[in-house]
């Protein structure tokens, strides 16, 4: 499909320091983190400028080839994987400039390369605060973060990165430049399409430039690390939390699977008999702090908290927080391949979809261990087994089968935070409906006629 | 185009009492709160369910009827005139019912038809908290609020109503159900049909049912009133009080023009010299709000306030906001035509889009009066006219045009609150691009390929 001509036109476009055509090259960008099959692209090409993006589509449109847009590659369902050897990727990491950041009126104008953390740190530097911060916020990009709807361990009290994207620019699968949302607060001029990139994963535009609402950082904040004998327990006091009228910037939880194997690893002197570890963290002014602590403390020993600890400062704080930290690295080396869900459920379900996760994984004989935000209901129950197993695999498919039933059943979704791609796109209609999937058809096909973008994922397109 | 065997059938299925066709009953429905011309439509129904809303819609679908949907009728931009006399307005006043307010998962879940209030007054019942008070809540409804992504007195601090739409569910143009979104803080799965479906005026669904998220409330709040003699002070204060890290609530503003003329309705003692008045509100934790009140009163001060208040109870600070709720019905009691426009900067361009509104109006000979949000630079340029008089209002006409121009220049937006409708369609390429209407032309003729929902409102399709 890729023909020498369109090669040379791309070198010459982009110049030839962006534009990689060799197997090993290829290589590197056949997979993403989800535990999916890889495919080698047929090119790799690095725009350096957004201008020069918005060419390279236009090309790549009219020649009929399929593209993959890629940041990172740190989303886990396949979103960055390529359709098929016919697909270029479009890499953003060239595209990395901070444009603007305007303190006066608290948004950021930024390139879709630019890296969320790098990025955080910036706001930061000028007095405010950007609070997305999903696990892989060190090498994930911004545009990646849009395309997927990024979460993190923010998400109770300050949301997630649909709740910051204020304005897109972006180009369509024929390289038309398409402009929603603005620099103000409020913005209703022409549908929403900023709601509609969020979490499209690359199949609806090329995200070339967004605007980032900024908030004021919080003053103080105030940690906490509760360990409860029965999980049970745990969850109640988080619905304590809240009916509290407290909402955490930060509300984890981690299961007895978890704790111990990060104490295997760490030798932490964790609570290795403990149904299950809370961490929280209060912000806002000194004084809120330091009542909201005193409340959370409270509902924790009510709801029969073990122990509580406070960490007397920062120092002692990261030592808490480091088992938290540590969850995904230590699971995911307890055995070759490491499968992280983000099955959601409304927090007062925590309990029962815990209870079935362990009553799934143990009906199917499969190793898992839970940890997660649990201010948002959101679970990442880590299945931990060896793909070359197929026997072993095709149990952690059911069971995650199962879990996702469950999860639907409890009013939940499939996917917190990690997205559809092409990991999930066959349980979608299970929590929509037919109607659903129709109307994103229908959708899709008008706004990418050729069928280029990302054509596999989310929902099949014909 | 509508025939006595179609009224029939719809009299069937929704009840005689529901279907409307006599000419004083459509009248009712030819019009909104836009001054734009009335257009009668050929029926209203008021569906008793929501399933009975989709069979209404399957069968106009089939018969190639368009349709208006309706909730109180209150936006600004002519989304809820009927496109044509052929037009079935679709009123969704019996679809009120609150179907579950949840404490401990903090959502609430509403059919389309119930009235803002009266759910943010349910929510406060419980405990909680429903921030986006549009100006229109007494009356307006939960779905028109979606429809047009309603803003309100609170939108710097709280966000506006798609900062709270978690789920919906709605009808395709066919009929078909459709649903997006979750009652998990989280929910990545599928397209964020929530993001698509806010500000979409009643173009790409019949929504029927809403998932909106709640907060707890603030357990403070305090008021204060500040004079400016010059409206650049004012202006400046604003950007002080952000400075300082401060969101305020509210933070609303009234120009000269607007105070005397509430002065001379209310007779309420208003400094009619003023070159402007700040009313602000914080809220949150007592010592923040204290903090906060305290550190708004030095920037007032230091940016050349010549008085704030501070009202001391709720009655005298429903006093001091009275000149605010007096803003428009005063200024709409001035001439027999009020256009109140919307036009939206960044907050630090107020002074430049005040200055220019002044010019444009005495170049124009037009009067005008202007309030707004002044946390959000949403602000309120409210043109007095009589629309019986030609010359005047196409005066008025190019005022507006003028007005758009500068908005766009200054980085802001032709439309913070009120929408596009058809008042403002011919307007939105200049602000976004060729391809952002090409792309929104796209997607409307696929979800609606029958040109049936509301179909001369937001960009032309054909």
């Amino acid at each position: 499909m890729l023909s020498q001509g369109m090669i040379n036109d791309i070198e010459e476009l982009l110049g030839k320091e962006n534009v990689k055509t060799s197997e090993a090259d290829r290589q590197t960008y056949a997979y993403d983190s989800a535990v999916l099959p890889s495919v080698t692209p047929a090119m790799v090409v690095f725009p350096p400028t957004t201008e020069k993006m918005g060419e390279c589509v236009k090309k790549f449109y009219e020649a009929g080839i399929p593209m993959t847009i890629r940041g990172a590659g740190t989303n886990l369902s396949g979103g960055t994987i390529p359709d098929s050897t016919d697909n270029v990727v479009i890499c953003t990491e060239k595209l990395n400039r901070i444009l603007e950041i305007n303190v006066n009126d608290l948004y950021a104008v930024v390139e879709p390369g630019v890296i969320t953390q790098k990025f955080a740190e910036a706001v930061a530097a000028k007095g405010l605060f950007y609070p997305p911060d999903p696990g892989s916020q060190s090498v994930s990009t911004m545009g990646g973060n849009i395309a997927e709807n990024a979460g993190g361990l923010r998400g109770l009290k300050y949301g997630v990165t649909k709740d910051y994207l204020m304005g897109i620019e972006f180009y369509d699968s024929t390289g038309a430049l398409v402009k929603s949302g603005s620099r103000t607060v409020k913005c209703v001029t022409g549908y929403n399409l900023c709601g509609l990139m969020i979490q499209s994963e690359g199949t609806l535009g090329v995200i070339s430039q967004a605007v980032m609402k900024l908030v004021p950082p919080p003053q103080a904040t105030r940690a906490l690390m509760a360990v409860f004998a029965d999980m049970q327990d745990a969850a109640d006091a988080v619905a304590g939390i809240i009916a509290a009228h407290i909402l955490p910037c930060t509300l984890e939880f981690l299961d007895n699977n978890t704790i111990v194997r990060v104490d295997d690893f760490t030798h932490a002197g964790l609570p290795r008999d403990a149904g299950a570890i809370l961490l929280i963290e209060v912000d806002g002014h000194p004084a809120q702090v330091a009542d909201e602590a005193e409340a959370v403390e409270k509902v924790l020993k009510a709801n029969k908290a073990v122990a509580v600890h406070v960490p007397k400062d920062a120092q002692e704080k990261a030592k808490l927080w480091e088992a938290r930290r540590q969850a995904l690295p230590v699971l995911a080396r307890a055995r070759p391949t490491t499968v992280l869900e983000d099955a959601t459920v409304p927090r007062s379900q925590i309990p029962a979809m815990l209870k079935a996760v362990n009553e799934i994984a143990a009906k199917n004989n499969v190793q898992v261990g839970t940890f997660g935000h649990a201010g948002d209901g959101n679970l990442h129950p880590t299945f931990l087994c060896d793909i070359r197993d197929k026997d072993e695999f095709r149990r952690v498919e059911n069971a995650v089968d199962e879990m996702f039933d469950v999860a639907i059943k409890l009013n939940g979704t499939l996917s917190g935070e990690h997205g559809i791609g092409t990991a999930k796109s066959k349980w979608l209609q299970k929590e929509t409906s037919a109607g659903t999937i129709e109307y994103s058809r229908r959708l899709r096909n008008a706004l990418d006629p050729k069928h280029l973008l990302n054509p596999t994922k989310m929902v099949e397109i014909s």
